[in-house]
């Protein structure tokens, strides 16, 4: 049962389905909060849970230095650790290693780099991302990948797509934590001819399900859609896709027309701690004076903690004031705005008004943007 | 009703009251939480009530100056704006206006200071401070005082009582918000011939309960003490006494078996900022590296949600990494530690086994301690 992957409805390119993990099934398209530390920032589990959050991101890399894995382990394991009953992913560290690249020493075996935490010297293989995310026993694993900057030229590009693929039979071939579901990453830039050649070979490995990494790294918007459009037809319908990195609403909306089931971002709780809201009207600054004696919840028929107590005037004192409080009410807010709005989108799929309702959203959002 | 002060038992100088107040009775003694800019930092007003608190401090010279008083009162008073169903007391303003007295010129008639947000000039009267405590709609409006540091000469000392009692008599003069209550302060440091005749003073103008202002300014832990214990003889029995600043578990137990029935602090919620738990077998300070590993909630058989959730060894790297989930879940805890601490200490009091109980309290946090 767990890894199966049921597709509920779909409409056009965007599909509603469940996953099945070892802790409970995910209803997709599924918006995963990121807990890089163990902690979605100022954000308890239970809440996370009252929210509607299903599935929360864990870093390897960052975990792996602090507390460690191997701690973790012994404490149980990131579920018990953390507090959170739901179902985790972790990533493999890839990411942190390759946007650290200034110290990196990148090779087919594995790559070595400095810590962030004190500077010293480690490495890591394919080998090792997936003996810590066996220790942190998350529900799915990623497998350790490449992923460059965009822009580069199409020799490093070409060289990210190789070793990728080759990390990628070297993780399949690792033996995940008992019920762990292992996850695939397909690399290529906005290059279709790569991503179709990297596609081709991580589909052929069999795994649970597939990413689409590399993008959100600095391409245009459209490059970026498009891109997504393409390689998300490369991956099988079956299997779920995962987009890494995307959180805006317009984001979030377009990549699922595109056939996109799961994503994750920072952008609600670090948006939140910049004073901003996400709203169905469009993001407001908390910080702008005509909130100051402003009534009205953040959104009207949001029914977060924030909004069904407080008002638009606290919340601006509170995030003027540096009270911890106003980053806590803003982060549970774009926490649900972001799950609620990914909820509404699989209810509109499962109608089969997928498109209609994405582009009313999107002009509403829009149009109070001004 | 409201201003009633039932006293339910008595045990030594030591009384277990309720103080009745526009938003409900308080059992006492009781720990006040301090809400200093509207928001008891980093926790929500749902949380503070599952905590356990009854009444919460609001601070009337940083509301003056944001978000303003009148801003305030226009959005519904304090309560409705900071989403707090309880009691509330509000302080003066005078302890912030003196304890930044470089700047400011005091005079009879009022104190002229400069604003520590934009170092305006501005002017505090008693008249004013009652007047922004009526705005704010506090349920316990405090006089305004004269609060001088420890160690100044006695004519200094004098020169405060007597403004102290000034004031004390212009607000008094001075038209509460309905159903508001109003304290005046006892002040003359650790002068206990000053003390009488302050006390004789505020007494004499009927306040609705009184405070023992101007200790923990500097002065030793024994004076301190000391002065307690005379000043709660000379404010009288049916009135409850408020014991301004004081929050650590030795201080508060010891103001309570002095006759003191109420106090606030911001040492639990400050201390979780400095990653330091409360607990009944002293204070932890969660840095250190032998809790890396510690399955052991913070306090055993303490039911907060930090306890009955999260180990040691999870709210160390927490604290470590910075997570703001780490001081929410220290101040959580702490909070709940004084709270329960004080229910605890009631009902010593009503079995009429407080001291005895007090000492083996204080026992037991001290020998861990070490």
């Amino acid at each position: 049962m767990t890894g199966r992957f049921d597709i509920e409805a779909s409409d056009g390119a965007a599909r509603a389905g469940i996953l099945h993990t070892a802790h409970g099934p995910i209803e997709t398209p599924v918006f995963m909060p990121v807990g890089t530390k163990a902690s979605v920032k100022a954000v308890l589990p239970g809440e996370l849970h009252d929210l509607g959050a299903q599935i929360v991101l864990g870093n390897s890399y960052h975990l792996y230095f602090r507390p460690g894995a191997d701690r973790i382990a012994r404490l149980g394991g990131l579920h018990r650790f953390m507090g959170w009953d739901g179902a985790i992913l972790t990533d493999s560290g890839g990411y942190q290693v390759f946007s650290l690249r200034d110290t990196a020493a990148i090779e087919d075996d594995g790559v070595e780099f400095r810590s962030v935490y004190d500077g010293s010297r480690h490495r890591f293989t394919p080998e090792l991302a997936m003996q810590i995310q066996r220790l942190l026993g998350s529900d799915i694993a990623m497998a350790f990948d490449e992923c460059p900057p965009a822009g580069v030229e199409r020799e490093k590009l070409q060289d990210a797509v190789r070793r990728t693929s080759l990390w990628a039979e070297r993780c399949r071939a690792c033996e995940p934590a008992p019920g762990q579901l292992v996850f695939g990453i397909c690399q290529g830039g906005v290059d279709l001819e790569l991503r179709e050649r990297s596609a081709a070979h991580i589909v052929s490995l069999g795994f649970d399900g597939h990413a689409i990494g590399g993008l959100t790294v600095g391409e245009t918007r459209e490059a970026m859609f498009e891109t997504t459009r393409a390689t998300a037809q490369m991956l099988p319908a079956q299997r779920p896709r995962y987009f890494m990195g995307i959180g805006d609403p317009e984001g979030v909306l377009e990549v699922i027309a595109r056939g996109v089931d799961m994503f994750d971002c920072v952008l609600p709780t670090r948006t939140a701690r910049t004073g901003s809201a996400l709203t169905s009207e469009g993001r407001l600054n908390l910080r702008n004076a005509r909130f100051a004696s402003d009534e009205r919840p953040l959104d009207e028929g949001c029914s977060c903690p924030a909004c069904s107590r407080f008002s638009r005037a606290y919340i601006r004192h509170l995030v003027n004031q540096q009270e911890i409080l106003g980053l806590r009410l803003l982060s549970l807010h774009n926490l649900r705005f972001l799950l609620d709005l990914v909820a509404a989108a699989r209810q509109a799929i499962e109608r089969g008004e997928f498109l209609t309702w994405k582009d009313e959203a999107l002009r509403r959002a829009k149009g109070a943007n001004e």
